[in-house]
């Protein structure tokens, strides 16, 4: 999907889709980044950073746009909300990335990659009910399974940590990779509070 | 007490009121909680999880009430605000629960003890004050307290962090209670946030 | 500067501008604790949160004033979210000076008193700007600047924290200085929050 951004049709709807496909990409690159080389890994971790600058200025657009329109589709505090949580996606994301290369880990648990797998359904469940927005149509569906998502995530979260801490003895090898396991957990809960938001939004507009 | 929770007396106080007790109910179980053997904890934990689903419900009833209710007794934000922070005070005692059991911390300190003491006071001067918001009579005293405990909680909780540091040699068993104990003063400032919330309602209305 | 603080001429702009100077004298005293013996710190930790002490009464004056106020100056939110940040960067700053006394972390790494300089030129800058906001005059080079010099301090960040992982073997050192050089970027973060705040405001008012 190619999204022309000329002045003259960008809109809310328009921005919060594209920030959106930001988030697939950005996924995505995080889940190759975990099965490459440590090569590979910075490489990766470079474009998801360059990735992350592109959604951040798509926000930016959002509320440069929110702070100088007077009508807007639908509350100026939701459209806020919305913007800062898909940002918040994204920083989690990168952030995420940006450690396991920084800190060198080299192998990571199984559970890495499932909750990372979550992330990238999360980022397209999200991206496709964006241009719903415009509509209110069919959102439900997306909202009731990005909440089960997290759930999912949720769980797998916690029993990886039980087992991270029975099973890893280098108290410094612990520490680097519950950041890591953190990070993707604020990630799985950012993307429910996008959910979260456009439940709000859709039920004021009902 | 029982509250009738027909759809026709079913206020906002009303759901106000019930989200606070059942912080009383899940402060009382994490108090248990503490004293509990392993198989103790565990059913503890599962009970402590099933009064945060119920919060949550709650919650998600205020939530929903407010975005279909045009009218509201006081501003949106701060009811918006009031049902978050009490969402966030049982969301971090289940946590620290949780992770009691998941970490099997058997022995605990004694201040830990009186973090959870504190929170249960806090959750019994919340309850007290969530059905007088309906007349706005006789908050100060309850808002002045809760500031007060959050306060010696917070001494409490950075001499604990100096103690465990200097005593405990083993850095995961370090990394485990330092999560719980900071879980606990987490919550302790959620119930403060609930507090400093009820202040700015009740200014506006003066 | 002295600034009256008459009830008469007590306005919102004379709030931001004295909070914001006890943000510059919470810098400097955590810059001079760095430097200091044991003994020292002790004593800087203490004038610290005495400064942190009155940054919260003034916070507590912007807050009563917001609330008893019909007409304000800009919108009541953002008077809210810039008094929060606001404080959110002393508490930080107290919280980092706090755990370096409570931890008897006598060496600290030479990126720490860059990470420090990093809050206290932006403290001045915020200073600086905060008389500006009544007149909305020359604020873009201030927000500018502050979101280099977080972007500065996100990169001695990083590069820290790596260098941290090589470098220290002992697990509970490690623990310590992280979380204090944590602190200190979450005040580098909150600075960038005021400075995007301001710029919010701005947009609105042009």
């Amino acid at each position: 999907m190619r999204l022309r951004l000329t002045p003259r049709d960008t809109s809310f709807f328009d921005l919060f889709a594209v920030t959106a496909e930001h988030l697939i990409t950005g996924a995505n690159l995080l889940a190759e980044l975990l099965g490459a080389d440590r090569a590979g890994r910075i490489a990766l971790g470079e474009q998801l950073a360059h990735v992350e600058h592109l959604a951040d200025e798509s926000t930016h657009a959002i509320m440069h746009r929110l702070n100088k329109t007077f009508v807007t589709p639908f509350d100026r505090d939701d459209i806020y909300n919305l913007a800062s949580a898909l940002d918040d996606c994204m920083d989690y994301m990168e952030e995420a990335g940006d450690l396991i290369v920084l800190y060198k880990l080299d192998e990571l648990p199984d559970q890495v990659s499932e909750q990372v797998q979550v992330l990238q359904r999360a980022a397209e469940l999200t991206a496709d009910a964006m241009p719903r927005l415009r509509s209110m149509a069919d959102l439900p569906p997306y909202w009731v399974e990005v909440n089960r998502l997290e759930n999912q995530a949720d769980k797998v979260h916690r029993k990886l940590l039980g087992q991270m801490f029975d099973e890893i003895s280098d108290p410094i090898h612990l520490m680097k990779l519950k950041e890591v396991v953190e990070k993707l957990e604020d990630a799985a809960d950012a993307f429910e509070t996008v959910a979260n938001t456009v439940e709000t939004i859709a039920l004021k507009e009902s």
